[in-house]
């Protein structure tokens, strides 16, 4: 494969929970200093430039909101004891409240609090972006010691700023020998949340630092750490010019648990993206699930609405709110596993090997077989085992190098390795027999859009 | 759904009955005063318009023939009775018969009669369409009767005329807001029986009835009442210039009798007609049967024939020539039941609601997702339940309004219910986020044609 | 069908059989008087025209080598006696060796000598073409008899010449009444070895019989005996002008074994060819295999190679290196069986009949049925059993002769009996409703050629 761990292969899972416990307690939000803060930490990791857009910005059909910073946060009983501290979790604190210093009593400020009755040691995690209003959260059990208490009244202190600044987002671009571009995004504006962001934005760092350090790349790579929805749309308002660029992509969540790999299709359904992670996880050896694109989920819903329609699936483990300590206080560091990060990483970087390697090549004899040697090739070649099957491989390659089945096609119709492959290809271009086929105004998916389904950026440069 | 029984629905089945009970009598041939009278107590029902096509009117291949009327047909013995006696059942003559009034030995009568040995108390019906002759049918116990009586002298009598007169069919048409038209046939030319055809008569009668009433309809709706082959095949010559604007079809027949549902596709086989017949049935919760076209049948051989192609199916409950009482005197009202041409109805009913709602829409805001919470979209949404499926129902239809799926295809993709999916299509065009795409040209099948299936009046018109 | 064995169908298998017993002697290599003297034999069973490319004449990347044609060949002991005698079998020499006259020790005879060591009583087949070598194969069992003599001395004889010539290859060619054509294939080139390919070749060569003597031949017929791999691409390399002809094509070998017959099919995969041998297959009533394309295996190689492309499968019954006796001595006139031989060309006549008859015809009548009764069709059909048949198969003709559906495809589409829906097109045919659709430069798989594709002599022109 193209890309390998190597030496890094043992320690890449400890990595990758180091970064994610460094994360954890920042208090994350779709604007503010946590985000900011986080991305200072991934430059420690891998090339991120920090982007600021302005609240009030157009975005498609949205707007930046005003930023949103949390210094403290608190609800303190008439003994001044703090009775819900934002400084144990972030969690404690609806994310996006307004800023509020008030005396209020029992009754009222039972009004602005939430727990989840069904799991009463846990803490919930709510938001109030878009709309004003604050409160915060607790366990059911914190909840019931309160209300024992009876009527009393109670200081409540959220000292958060809502003012003009900006959405932050991180972006890594790695180029490569082609401008064709691999997107990888995971969503940032999660705060003390383990698995529910943290695994995706510690496995992206983590590859985007291994594929800089890659001896070559022929796919440019691009990554992008933004809020959820509107950084998502705010980077596609921003960069519609880059769109018709991007062959692949893929958006990572939830990949630390203990579930197995699940990948939801991109809505085209068919791309090579589709195609090369249902091969790779089906080599994999390990269960997986394929699941059909909806339009419900993470930012697959603005890469995949229909005017945007990019060739990018989902890749996660187990889904959200199919496990129980999705978006609670149980979704911490005991959730997410260092094994499970790297296996998931693992699995990312043979999907890249595959579509790095996935060119098309043109048989240079294409009539009849050539006459294999007097190329020179089969002297490099072990003779047993495995040379066998790199001879069946020549074989394909030279059969099916005709412009139209690129190499892990090649791999699909044959059933052969798709490394095997790749070795043959390899050797028949050393040979001269295979010249590389400049396809990279072909292969994208964008020939098939329909006039309603262009891009925002080719739509505007009819005009 | 669009087109609902309502209250009418207890009421439906006994009308549907009550309908075909009158009908029964009659003496319907593929001409003459039978077929006028069925079509003037229809018209008690539905708007229909009778059209008269002259005796040796060209229509393709065939000619108007002879009007034939009866008045009346017997057998009598020497002592005066009539042993066979047409008053009784319009099935003791072979339909079609030329007239004669003769002297007969039983010798030569009986070459003249037939019978079913393997059904002995059934009179069987047959016809002489086309061809010179005449006959009785009578049961196989009566034939032994008057076997046992010997050789003796018999008065055969068919007082009919054959004479220059017209081809008679009766049409409805109900105008929608477009042209797009769905078309509904059911032959008219068989004498008392009763599944065979008064059930599709009566259900085709009574859903003119209905949609008639209906307070909107998009599409235009033809109920075709006319004799099998001879009909069609004159209808459609007469009405080339009409066939392009065709979208939808049903033949319907054989729906009284106790038998699942089935449904014939169409000769194309996947016209929206079969998606969403096929939808309809496997959404019933009732046990059902999709059968490919064969040329062998009703009138799906005329509306099917590779010039005319119209994407039109058969519906029906148990098929000709696969229950015992096929085109015998146990075809009679006993075979037929109130609630099962009610389920018909009920079933088309729905088909139709599918197929009038069934519109593409283009998504205003394709470009990411609109920031919904800005239209007031969801302020009329119940918060439990059918909510949370309607709000998914709204982004489903949101993403694949790309203009090439309608409301239709998109319930096939998301597998949301269709209603639901009509239901959010209905509130987007409200909040002005979903704008109807004018594909009046675009949804038939004709796009699809061959040079050498071009319909008829096309073809002229290249001349 | 078309072509049938009829009264030489009793006989056939042992015509087939003769024909392997007279070859099987001969000293075949890929070129030299062995070919030579086979292809004079097959040219008292057909019209073989034998054909001689010199010595050095190019072939796309590849040379035809210099003749070789041996005379005798032998090791003697020193007692004169022939321990390995060529003249008791063709296997016992290397195909290809060089000439050698020498006196050598056992130790330095062994390093010459081949044989195999898990079927010790069998005699290996083992090549040398293209490069210097020579040697002696032998069974194992005698190789040890030999060996426990200890070191001796040894004469090693072989009487051959190598030196410029030709590659000679033989041809067939029976003209039909159009210029599409089938290609049959057999390779010619191995030596005393039945099944591999004197099954193909002596199947070949009678099928050349046979359709010579057809009453009608609506294909041109074009049967190719030539040596493997170079034979192909000479051949290949010499017809560029010939190859946009050719509609259909067969690989014939191993068919004389007691295993199913195997279809591997042509690299397109869904070609007619392909589809008519499944067909065929499926209807035969015995058990059978398709396999898909792979470009390993026999001359499918060359003809299917992508700039060729050729739709040829390959009929076999058990694949090569799939039965223990492949390649050995056990490959004789006992594995082969006359019932297996002709039973194979009972299958290739029967897929050849199919594709004789399998024309495209446009329904003259096709707004409705035409009135069949006016065209006197019926009149020779019989009543009972095959006449409802037939009846229903004029309607399937009737219907889908629409320029798009061949014959085969209208047996595909109905399930209806080819040999029924032949006879129905006949009739239609006699009766005006048909018209033969001139469909020659339509039905070939040229029209689907991509750039990278295009057959040589087409680039030629390009030029």
């Amino acid at each position: 494969m193209l890309f390998a761990l190597e030496d890094r292969e043992e320690n890449v899972g400890q990595e990758l929970y180091a970064l994610a416990t460094k994360l954890f307690p920042i208090h994350r939000s779709i604007t503010g200093d946590g985000v900011r803060e986080t991305l200072r930490i991934l430059q420690s990791v891998a090339p991120v430039e920090i982007k600021e857009v302005p609240t009030g910005t157009q975005a498609f059909d949205w707007t930046v909101p005003a930023e949103w910073t949390i210094r403290d946060a608190f609800v303190k009983n008439v003994k001044s004891e703090r009775v819900i501290d934002w400084r144990k979790s972030t969690l404690h604190v609806v994310n996006g409240s307004q800023p509020i210093n008030a005396t209020v009593t029992w009754s009222e400020l039972r009004q602005k609090l939430h727990t989840l009755p069904e799991q009463p040691t846990l803490v919930p995690y709510r938001t109030c972006f878009f709309k004003e209003d604050w409160g915060f959260c607790l366990s059911q059990e914190d909840f019931d010691r309160l209300d024992a208490q009876g009527e009393q009244t109670y200081e409540a202190v959220i000292d958060a700023s809502v003012k003009n600044g900006a959405l932050t987002y991180g972006e890594v671009y790695l180029p490569g020998e082609t401008k064709d571009e691999v997107l990888i995004s995971a969503h940032i504006c999660h705060p003390s949340l383990a698995n529910d962001n943290l695994s995706g934005i510690c496995v992206a760092a983590i590859l985007a630092n291994m594929l800089q350090s890659a001896p070559k790349r022929r796919l440019s790579y691009r990554f992008v750490f933004a809020p959820a929805t509107i950084g998502a749309i705010v980077w596609l308002s921003q960069n519609q010019h880059r769109l018709a660029n991007i062959r692949h992509g893929l958006i990572l969540t939830l990949l630390g648990d203990k579930g197995q790999l699940r990948y939801k299709q991109s809505r085209i359904g068919s791309a090579k993206i589709d195609q090369v992670v249902a091969h790779v996880l089906a080599n994999s050896g390990a269960p997986y699930e394929i699941r059909p694109f909806t339009p419900v989920g993470y930012d697959e819903r603005q890469y995949c609405s229909p005017g945007i329609n990019l060739p990018m699936g989902c890749l996660m483990r187990t889904p959200a709110g199919e496990f129980d300590e999705y978006h609670t206080s149980a979704d911490n560091l005991d959730f997410i596993h260092p094994d499970q990060l790297a296996s998931a990483t693992q699995t990312i970087l043979k999907i890249l090997g595959v579509l790095e390697a996935d060119e098309y090549f043109i048989n240079q004899k294409p009539f009849c077989e050539p006459k294999l040697g007097q190329y020179g090739l089969y002297e490099s070649m072990p003779e047993q085992g495995d040379g066998a099957a790199l001879q069946e491989a020549v074989q394909w390659v030279l059969n099916f190098s005709d412009g139209n089945h690129s190499l892990f096609d090649i791999t699909q119709r044959s059933g052969v390795d798709f490394a095997v492959i790749n070795d043959a290809a390899t050797r028949l271009v050393a040979a001269g027999l295979l010249l590389r086929k400049n396809n990279s105004s072909k292969c994208g998916t964008g020939a098939s859009l329909t006039n309603e389904q262009v891009r925002p950026n080719d739509r505007a440069a009819k005009r």
